[in-house]
């Protein structure tokens, strides 16, 4: 007894036919949650070129698995084991950076960049310019030399998906409005493991302490970021190319849960929010059937079994890095990049207990200031450019660090 | 340094030009609340006609206000102070039902269509016939015959947008994705002034206990159907015809906020909701400014403040209504018809004290048995078909309530 639906609206319908993709990093957490999405879609899908960093025996595994035209690898060392073990099997093999390039530019409608790390920028690079649907999963894209990589989709009418839960929320919560009506976007954050922490523990924290992420598994660095909040400083780095938003329309809201992972709210006062349980195969899903949407293996949200939603806002005094994040964004130019890079030393440090907890965002604002004096923030005008200045703003931090060493003995 | 933005979702765009409104239901809360937003709006909108019930001084205050071309007044004993109010106006008055129907004909692109109850169907029907884009606010179109309202929006071409909140956001949620790929569309539920009572408490529940609801200011009929959960009956019933929607696909879940309005579970497990202060003007702006959105003046959302948001699962036990509804669901031709006009009927009993608080639920399933017995649920095929079965239910529940009391006593 369904009544036939009258004009609503619908988003646009995907082409017809099997979508041809390329996954750059394929073995990694997000590589491998695509695959295990690419072979539930069966013949929906064409694998054009999977390409990895050094884990030959796996990506030659998926390579057969997904009958891929190209297999690339990163590192020159693993070519003869991938070629050894792709023998017979016609499969294209090649190894290096320009390798991984040359993935991105085969003809593939839709790339997964989700290559981690700088080694990432240029395949990434490669595919927007030829035009391609990107989800995008590489953080240094945006972070470092975000002003290029989006000017270059928007020259090649490339489509940018956001990966990443937060931004991917986004995305969808957009598509209720018009860009020009939206008031503000907020991304939510865990506020990971010292949400309730005194400052004073805080300074005392160990690594050890910082690694306990409530909601998501992940990996040290980004754990740390995570307890930080540098994480939710990078992300809103990311929002402001992705989404061509200011600082000031762009918010953080602490939400311990993580089940609404963003929200936009629209000038007539709605707001319209993504959720989902913190199961990275939903954005990437999304990512994967977008324009149309795909069965997804995810837990179902229950709403009622989880019974609370908190929220509450970021306290900028125990974490400066969302303050420091957001003069980031008003500086612009290489900024963002410094940013990210002396934060990594940062982490590094505090990993080997050179620095505290507290020392991670004074190390990475030291480091800004440092830069900013010797006037080298400049925007980035390639990935030649972006490189040199993360380069640089390392060994920036590491004679930062000495200095900040030398006062406190 | 804001980034150009690349290709993204965007919503459809406004028609050029000034909108044309006609504005059923002129003087009540909906209609007041619409004036409001159009005022600020200015030069662009322009309003063709304004109706009313019986408030004549009010409707020609408003219809000089606003310039309209047409002013009708439902009833025929307010014309006289109506034509009077609006000499030398130039404006063109008249009175009866009919006369609502010709101010939903005049060629207004955008009508809202807030006459309460049946005497909306008419006008709302003609509104739709003509191909406009309907704010439909009143429930009864929906709820007594809605397979006819949106197969006649449908083979017009209309676009009905729904006023009520919670469908409101479920539309605005909807447009995150395609029809075909909505897992489950789910509403919420403040669980009225019993939520937390126990079955024994309810039973000896009074009309002013009722009449407390914890979020929104209504009046006393739909203060105590969302006290019962009718009112979430009803848009469950709603809900079916708006968005084609079978009894499986939807839900209901209980949240006391109130905050979070409607949520659309995707097949790849994102769930996409609107949430927004619990204020009128919220949807009637979306609707306003549908494609595009306006300023609104209602208070931002501030999570942070709210800092907890619940949800649970509501007791079928306690809240019988809701299991009633998915039965009239399921049976459906004139079932949702019987089911209103009863519910009506019952809420007045409990009202004037001849029911007890579980004697409205009762009493609506024993009508519902009885016009089942009588085989009278052919779907309406008409207003005058949907307005026969009221009346007919009407009666039908009199009767059954008669004979509860002999049982009884």
């Amino acid at each position: 007894m369904a009544a036939p639906s009258p004009k609503t609206v619908s988003g646009p319908q995907p082409a017809p036919g099997p979508r041809s993709l390329t996954l750059l990093g394929a073995t990694g957490s997000v590589g491998s949650s695509t695959v295990d999405l690419i072979k539930r879609g069966g013949a929906r899908y064409r694998v054009e070129a999977v390409t990895a960093h050094r884990n030959a025996a796996e990506l030659a595994r998926l390579a057969r698995e997904l009958n891929v035209g190209f297999a690339a690898i990163a590192d020159p060392a693993a070519y003869r084991e991938l070629k050894d073990a792709l023998a017979g099997s016609g499969i294209e093999v090649a190894s290096g950076e320009a390798s991984l390039i040359e993935a991105a530019e085969r003809p593939a409608e839709w790339v997964m960049a989700a290559i981690s790390g700088s080694i990432g920028l240029k395949p990434t690079l490669a595919a927007l310019k030829r035009g391609a649907t990107v989800a995008l999963a590489n953080k240094e894209c945006l972070v470092c030399a975000g002003g290029l990589f989006m000017r270059t989709a928007a020259a090649a009418g490339a489509t940018v998906l956001p990966v990443d839960s937060e931004h991917n929320a986004v995305f969808q919560a957009l598509s209720a409005g018009r860009r020009e009506d939206v008031r503000r976007v907020i991304l939510t954050a865990s506020g990971g493991p010292f949400r309730t922490w005194s400052i004073e523990a805080m300074r005392a924290a160990t690594p050890e302490q910082a690694l306990r992420h409530p909601n998501w598994s992940m990996g040290p660095k980004i754990s740390i970021d995570s307890a930080t909040l540098m994480n939710k400083g990078l992300e809103l780095i990311e929002a402001h190319h992705l989404f061509a938003l200011r600082s000031d329309e762009l918010d953080v809201l602490v939400h311990p849960q993580s089940v609404v992972h963003g929200l936009v709210e629209f000038r007539d006062g709605s707001v319209v929010a993504q959720l989902g349980a913190p199961d990275m195969r939903i954005p990437i899903a999304h990512c994967l059937g977008w324009p149309a949407r795909i069965d997804g293996p995810a837990p179902r949200l229950d709403l009622a079994q989880i019974a609370a939603l908190n929220f509450e806002a970021p306290d900028p005094e125990r974490f400066p890095a969302l303050p420091l994040a957001r003069r980031v964004l008003e500086t612009g130019g290489a900024a963002p990049t410094v940013f990210n890079a002396a934060n990594e030393i940062a982490v590094g440090c505090f990993v080997e207990r050179r620095l505290d907890f507290a020392g991670i965002t004074t190390l990475v604002a030291a480091t800004l200031d440092a830069a900013e004096r010797r006037s080298v923030l400049a925007e980035p005008q390639n990935v030649e450019e972006a490189l040199a200045v993360d380069h640089m703003a390392r060994s920036l931090a590491q004679d930062v660090l000495l200095e900040i060493a030398a006062k406190a003995s």
